[in-house]
């Protein structure tokens, strides 16, 4: 069985694009139509929402399929419809995997032991049932972990990384403004926060480290924070980075190059409201014509990180050809 | 409108118990003639575990309505079943509303600021819908925040607290062993992390404190940790405390008492397993008599609790007759 690792820098080295088409459907992104036809079939507000949901990321994704290596799934912008929205958050994985993308959960997912237990097997194992049968239940590749509980709300998940060829990226310093608020609080060791769930973070990967030389067990690193991130990089050996930040939360891709390795792997970068509602920036453009300009807007969004890594040294790291 | 900690107060007074009742409902706790039934209609097994979920939660519900004044839904055995166990979910916390309980959903949820309010709006708000109106998602009346990521990713919460008289309790010094990995950590300043969180808890709440003198901004705080629930107890005033550990992992109501304030208010105690398997500790008991176990162990530990602190002389707080 590959790692998640390797798959991703399989993925990522095929298409020689390592952006990830961020999720994070709310319905005023979505066309008229789209939620007309979702709504005609559906008793209820919140099951005609998911359903245009699911529609509209469906179209998000065969739109990208062929250029894009994965897709994350922010998990708040599908509960906010209850159980239908899970739903369609569980659909969306399963149509993202039949295109040969590979399925993030931005969770964030928290807990003891135990409960940690709960949420692994749902999200990266397999539920058991009392007739002795278990079933995939979200089935995701991946998914996000904060690590405010320790080592006993993060092993759950590192053994099915290693069962199950899954993975997640664990916090380490998130994108938004107030970060600073704890994760930079200095220890009296000398270092903050960030860099001692950073530490632990390797330690906790080591025994995942595929042939591609990076851990399944991988680090949140926000793009907004380019000198965190640099420091990050030389610090977390071979731990694969989740970029958020890009586009809509300010960074650009010189702020994202600081997250590569020396050979322009190790970091996978997010990109979701500026990639769903590429079309506001296209002049003229209307909701209807998301597909095109999302396709067109992750086109540039690889090119702009491609040429960033070459001004900055990074060279990319292109699959063998045939292989 | 009632603040949360005002209903809080007001139930765990009117009942003279500060317990909560832990709904994490695993398959295995479930009498095999719940499964059938709940198996008979149902067209999938993840469909069938969430029926029969629901119907155990509600019998349990039941038996204890009428001396516990919340119960708290841990939401990781819920996703186990996929959206079917996020309907269990929704429904459990509704029937324990319509019965007169409060209902805490244990998500420990985090994000950035515009995915915060997105967690926020569907546990706690109204989902806004295209056609103008909004609907509440699940309703509950408060939700447990992992702070990780700093105050961005709280006031969303706390806002919708101040709005729809909701509550929310941020993970301070949780339960676990590996507590210690990182709420321990010593900051050059000489406080701990955990005391440093404790400190902005206190204050992020302090707008939100009802006329009982407590905050609907509380604290997680583990019974586990007996100390350092004591030393929290002081240093945040009018905050809180859902505290849990009781019963299965290992603390005893002698350890509890340290979270409450020296007039018996201010805590309430979780307790899940040992609640929800109390059938276990029955002399020849069975699954079939679970809902008496439970409510034969609820009142024992009603008690417990009762004779301890006033054995450490906090004196409970007894609502005036006829109020």
């Amino acid at each position: 069985m590959n790692s998640f690792a390797d798959r991703l820098i399989d993925a990522v080295a095929r298409l020689d694009n390592p952006t990830v088409l961020g999720l994070d459907p709310m319905l005023e992104y979505i066309p008229d139509d789209l939620l007309a036809q979702a709504a005609a079939g559906s008793p209820t507000p919140a099951g005609a929402a998911a359903k245009a949901i699911f529609a509209f990321n469906r179209r998000l994704i065969d739109a990208v399929a062929d250029i894009i290596p994965a897709v994350k799934l922010q998990s708040a912008y599908y509960e906010l419809y209850g159980h239908h929205g899970v739903e369609a958050f569980a659909l969306t994985a399963e149509y993202a995997q039949s295109r040969g993308l590979l399925a993030i959960a931005d969770c964030k997912r928290n807990d003891i032991g135990s409960t940690a237990e709960a949420y692994a097997t749902a999200y990266l194992g397999r539920t058991r049932f009392p007739e002795g049968f278990s079933t995939a239940m979200f089935d995701m590749d991946a998914i996000t972990v904060n690590p405010y509980l320790g080592i006993d709300g993060v092993e759950p998940f590192v053994r099915l990384c290693e069962q199950e060829g899954k993975g997640i990226f664990i916090l380490v310093r998130t994108s938004n403004p107030s970060a600073v608020d704890f994760q930079d609080l200095h220890l009296d060791s000398g270092e903050s926060l960030y860099e001692r769930v950073a530490d632990r973070v390797t330690v906790w990967g080591r025994g995942l480290v595929g042939r591609s030389g990076y851990s399944s067990v991988g680090a949140v690193v926000g793009a907004t924070w380019p000198d965190q991130a640099m420091h990050l990089r030389e610090r977390m050996p071979g731990v694969l980075f989740l970029v958020p930040g890009y586009g809509t939360q300010g960074a650009t891709a010189a702020d994202v190059c600081a997250s590569f390795d020396a050979d322009g792997r190790g970091a996978i970068v997010n990109a979701s409201r500026s990639l769903m509602c590429a079309y506001r920036r296209v002049e003229g453009g209307t909701k209807d014509g998301f597909e095109e300009a999302c396709r067109t807007e992750a086109l540039h969004m690889r090119d702009d990180i491609r040429t960033a890594l070459d001004q900055c040294g990074k060279i990319r790291h292109m699959r063998p050809e045939g292989s």
